[in-house]
């Protein structure tokens, strides 16, 4: 990872780096299916008013043209871009498909997106995204909470803790969750009597950029009061690892009274802080009442996901809760949904050059077939077909080098065993690094 | 794969035909890995002048615009693209990453590419390929065939054969792989005397398309003598599947006889033919002249597979051999290549569409836990992470209906297995289907 990308901001692995990556998106796949999440392959693109379809976005989306379209000037047909999530292509699938889907529908997706950003350390403009999802409709006059309980938004954090936590084995440090809800800063800052609520979240979003005196001004200059923007960053300020410790806040508990909204969001927070501390994933969480989750539309709770020791690259795996995640694009039904999303490419970039990783090349488990000379090749080929057919990764040498020099072909691959044909016809399996020598059959 | 897709050419699948796709792809990736390719997961993006390197393509390529720079009327950065195989990138990642590769590298690479082509069934504007290549550096003075052996091409049918073989435990019927060799059609053509081959070539390309009338035409219009025309179009009939069958054609045994490129064709054919038909693989293939791969720059081998009782669909398998693979990255270093791509979406569409998929949804491996009421929900996660820690896929009822009703919701999701928490506190595991129920212990 320290190789200069020949395209700034587009990631490409040598073999050994390599190793390591699919080793990380295995691991993740693994754990989400083992919580019975169905899987989507979403398509890469979408149309340009889809990816839009929310109005403003902070995302550069990268559109499409066919090049034979320029050429003949006949540029008529819908505009296409390349999703810059996996969230909008998700909402769109929900209403598309809903005929065909079993509500609450557990989905998880990992592929590649597109952003035309500035590359720097750990941003990308291609990379992989990894996102559980839990999506359910509103039936019969259900309510968001009764179509989509908050055990739900545990299901994710567990989901998501559990997948990081089993990254630790490949060398990943310990992952904490911060936690945070929508309603209850919502709430706060209505109890507080803040002019423009969204202006507000987008200042204390950047607070740990900025520092506490710019946020300041930017409030003030967004119309706020001196004494409520001081309040905004005590608040932003209050993180809590137990229930105890966030009801031990009285600027809070205080809002809280003045606000039903805040007083819900805060009951949200509580259950789900309780819920993962009790939790048998042995997952880290925190209240930590800075998270907002910037311009998105998140309406409840809101996660974002930090590395001990790497906390300052920022969330490896960050989301939240829609009241409604498909609003723009089914405007008579109500699909409330619940999610998080692991920065793959970021995760491992992080890992990567903080030299976290120790997962060891495919190779040591390999065997190299050697080939006694070049008329004998068949029976080398015949030794590995045989490996293969039960399940052993193996390849037969080039070449037909003498003996030592096979040996060192293979010692160059990383592959740790030979098998060669002895001299009465046995087959003989050699250790290259111990140089230990058995009689093999396969 | 009945649904008709909301963007045309844009596969994208319900879960149901999810899990058949994802078990083909799981399949395809196990075998490449126990042949031990490396893998390699390309970017999906390169600069055009890359794209368009050979010059000429046939494929219609997808450019890349930033929406933001088009709105500042600002496009002074080096163009981009979508990548339309897995071959160009390859090619270039092998000259950019050479300091960091072993050769002879073998490499795999499962991936998405797009073609801004006219959608048609089992033709896709973005669909997956799996490749596997072996590229060799000459060094030394070595000649293409000294540092890149056939028994390279021998390993790739291999590779790909027993892939697909593996697919039919799914449901695939068995393939073909079709076999031919450039240098023996160009030595055939210029013993000949046939003025114009790569037009030849391209005319052959479409025969069964366009039949044997039309083809005739079309060569004598491209300057060609009827008698000529009427060899060619011999030549592309021959089909052997054994070396005897092969070197009883007189017109072919004879032209090999006037031209020595013909000669070495012949020979590298006979030799693969012979070599996959003692293969422990049990692969099936056959000599069928009428391959030629047509615009593509093969120098050797070429390859196309057919599934049994499926041909009108097309090739799912093609590839071949390049005595240069980089020739357009690298003007000093030569490295020849011989590959294959599985076709993968159209492979997965023309067996969802003809019925032949036998996958069972991943569900009927699962448990899920059933819920007493809502106050025990914690004791059904409980019981749940514990069946997860050893790794059994399950989840927690998201509803705490009645016993009947949760069961009900288990079987629409294909789930077979439900736990409860039994009267004594103990774990009950029920069939579903047959109802047997039984004392279960983690």
């Amino acid at each position: 990872m320290s190789r200069k990308s020949s395209l700034s901001g587009f990631m490409e692995l040598i073999p050994d780096e390599q190793v390591q990556f699919d080793a990380i998106v295995r691991s993740i796949r693994a754990t989400y299916a083992l919580f019975g999440f169905d899987t989507v392959d979403h398509r890469c693109v979408e149309p340009l008013d889809t990816l839009m379809a929310k109005g403003e976005t902070s995302k550069e989306v990268y559109v499409l043209s066919r090049l034979q379209e320029e050429k003949d000037g006949n540029s008529s047909s819908k505009r296409l871009g390349l999703h810059f999530d996996l969230t909008v292509p998700f909402a769109r699938y929900v209403v598309e498909n809903a005929g065909h889907l079993k509500f609450p529908f557990r989905r998880s997706s990992i592929g590649k997106v597109w952003r035309g950003e500035r590359p720097q350390a750990g941003r990308f403009r291609e990379f992989y995204q990894a996102d559980v999802d839990i999506v359910a409709k509103c039936e019969n006059g259900q309510t968001e909470m009764q179509a989509l309980p908050m055990f739900n938004d545990l299901e994710i954090v567990e989901a998501v803790g559990f997948a990081l936590k089993q990254l630790e084995s490949q060398g990943a440090p310990a992952a904490t969750i911060h936690i945070n809800n929508r309603k209850l800063l919502q709430g706060c800052y209505e109890a507080l009597g803040v002019k423009d609520y969204p202006k507000a979240l987008q200042i204390m979003d950047k607070l740990d950029k900025i520092g506490d005196a710019a946020a300041v001004e930017e409030l003030l200059a967004a119309g706020e009061t001196e004494e409520n923007a001081r309040k905004c960053i005590s608040i932003a300020k209050i993180r809590a690892t137990t229930v105890d410790e966030l009801q031990d806040n009285s600027l809070i508990m205080e809002l809280a009274e003045r606000s039903d909204l805040a007083k819900t969001g805060l009951s949200e927070l509580v259950y789900l802080l309780e819920s993962v501390n009790m939790s048998e994933y042995d997952v880290k969480c925190v209240a930590d009442l800075k998270i907002t989750r910037g311009l998105d539309y998140y309406t409840g709770s809101v996660f974002e996901t930090f590395l001990d020791g790497l906390e300052n690259y920022g969330s490896v795996a960050s989301g939240g809760r829609y009241a409604n995640l498909t609003s723009s694009f089914d405007g008579k039904n109500q699909y409330p949904g619940v999610g998080m999303s692991i920065g793959v490419s970021r995760l491992f970039s992080l890992l990567s050059d903080s030299e976290k990783l120790n997962t060891t090349a495919d190779g040591e488990s390999a065997i190299m077939v050697i080939v006694n000379d070049e008329t004998s090749r068949p029976s080398s080929n015949y030794v590995c077909a045989k490996l293969r057919a039960s399940g052993v990764t193996s390849f037969v040498c080039p070449n037909s080098n003498k003996f030592g020099k096979q040996i060192d072909f293979a010692a160059r691959r990383g592959v740790r065993f030979v098998l060669f044909i002895g001299d009465d016809d046995k087959l003989q399996l050699k250790n290259i690094e111990t140089g230990e020598q058995n009689e093999y059959s396969i």
